[in-house]
């Protein structure tokens, strides 16, 4: 990522970062809609608590996640040489499809090393913005290799998943247009997987004096865990229904999270299924697994958000509608 | 309806009252947002017909349908004492649930006969909001049957679903919002039930010189047999998956159809579901059957679309997700 060291500032992760890139990306993106639910409102502890649940629908986003806030960000600070060269990533989903729509709407050539284990509704979603797709082993390793070979045989940029202080700063946005939309919160959660959007989304909230929680599976625990212990701890094994929380902190998201979200609470795929299944039927909208921890979270912790006016932040939509997780139950 | 006359100009449709209508329900309305999916636009005719599809998503308004409109502009025009009377509908779904949640608002005490055979969700939906459901048999004797004895009985206003000034008014302006989100229009597509959204979209369109087609699903195509023979014709029997749009026309609305509708398109309830999963996939909203219809329509006549600035009124979400109409396919 040294190639990026020319930008003043761009490896510098600040709360400044975030405002510019709002600025930046501002016309390439969707500024998505925050959408409410009196039914979602109620189911949260009945009528009379009050709760108040406003959510950022970044599943509306191109491509159908928040990534592409961050992968957009990314490519607007490379040079007009940098651009001519290529990127590339390594992912098995939203990320891939973010960085190949943001390359085909500013001209930037795009390879995407996916592991072959990746749901296939997310590697149509990364051939349909025309990448160059790559399929390699899962596992770190491959991974790894994939990007070892690149590095040392091209002049392309990589483009990283979520730990650089530009993907970070993209995926603030978010957050930043969630509370200009609604600026009375008591609180915001999103999802954590790597923690881009929960760092970005921890800076601006911070700012602004709203705490904020992080959510993640039960079966990817590692971020509760790095929490608890105060370091980094390995991803576990891919069992969870959250394809898009699978991942391990990194060195830039981590230290954001340590200063700035109160808490990492985790939710069972049971409840993650059961509050998807709600969110489909009460905000009409299209959320997968990863996205719908969230509101999990709000109904599993009433004594921490009942009564609370509370930012979610719906991180996809990505899901394949041939496999609804409900279906026989 | 006569105890809606006070009102002067409540029983004259014109154009005024639509936009009278929209300062009127913008406190208590969704003002919901206008999406649009590069994918859907490509999947129009190939990417270089330049197709642009803009969708204006009512199934995101409160109760998840553009009947909520209508309903509060109509028990917005109620004398304080008609409001303390309470009112009255006949409705298997949509109007039902809306006239229930605008009463709720409002305070006036809403009372909805439901035919045995309505859906389950959307019976649900209704109860939800606090009205008195009374269980009819299906079928118009019983509907009139339960009308004329609450007529008899009572002091309550009757709300019908969509046969009325108010009603029309409230319904077009969706498409007054439509038209401010995107001005640059060459036609607007709404589907057709008993046509009080497509009549009002009608005369909004037609003010701004933009062409509108209805369309409904073969299986019902009353509309269009009526537009063909210049009287209204009944309903089918409701055989088609697009359950909001069974109805026949009504004496307010086929009149502006006549005067202003392009034409009535009918598409077959396999291309309905095929656009609904189409629209589910890559505009991330949930769509019910009856909304889908506007989507199947621009693929299924290109002659008449590709290549154009579209807006589509998806009219609504209210779907029962165990039965989602492609699982097993």
């Amino acid at each position: 990522m040294t190639g990026w060291q020319h930008i003043a500032g761009a490896d510098d992760l600040n709360l400044n970062l975030i405002l510019r890139a709002e600025k930046l990306i501002a016309s390439y993106i969707v500024q998505t809609p925050v959408l409410n639910s009196p039914c979602l409102d109620q189911a949260v502890g009945g009528a009379s608590a009050g709760t108040q649940l406003w959510f950022k629908c970044e599943n509306l986003q191109k491509t159908g996640a928040f990534k592409f806030r961050g992968a957009c960000h990314a490519l607007l600070h490379l040079t007009a040489e940098q651009r001519q060269a290529g990127v590339y990533t390594v992912s098995s989903g939203n990320h891939g499809a973010a960085l190949a729509h943001a390359g085909q709407l500013l001209g930037v050539p795009v390879h995407v090393a996916v592991p072959t284990n990746a749901p296939k509704v997310k590697k149509q979603n990364i051939a349909r913005y025309g990448a160059h797709i790559t399929e390699i082993e899962p596992g770190m390793a491959a991974r790894e290799a994939q990007v070892a070979h690149w590095q040392a045989t091209s002049a392309m940029q990589f483009i990283p998943p979520y730990n650089h202080p530009l993907i970070i700063a993209g995926q603030g946005t978010a957050a930043l247009e969630l509370i200009k939309s609604q600026p009375e919160l008591d609180g915001i959660l999103a999802p954590l997987g790597g923690g881009g959007l929960l760092s970005g989304t921890a800076m601006i909230a911070h700012s602004q004096g709203i705490p904020v929680w992080g959510v993640e599976p039960e079966l990817a625990a590692d971020g509760a865990a790095s929490f608890k212990t105060g370091s980094i701890q390995p991803a576990m094994p891919p069992r969870s229904i959250c394809d898009g929380l699978l991942t391990s902190l990194g060195t830039h998201t981590f230290p954001v999270l340590q200063d700035y979200v109160s808490d990492i609470l985790v939710v069972s795929d049971i409840e993650v299924i059961r509050a998807m299944k709600a969110l489909w039927q009460s905000l009409k909208v299209i959320v997968e697994p990863s996205s719908a921890v969230v509101y999990a979270a709000v109904c599993k912790y009433p004594e921490l958000f009942q009564g609370k006016r509370l930012g979610l932040i719906l991180s996809g939509g990505n899901v394949d509608l041939d496999r609804v997780p409900w279906t026989g139950e």
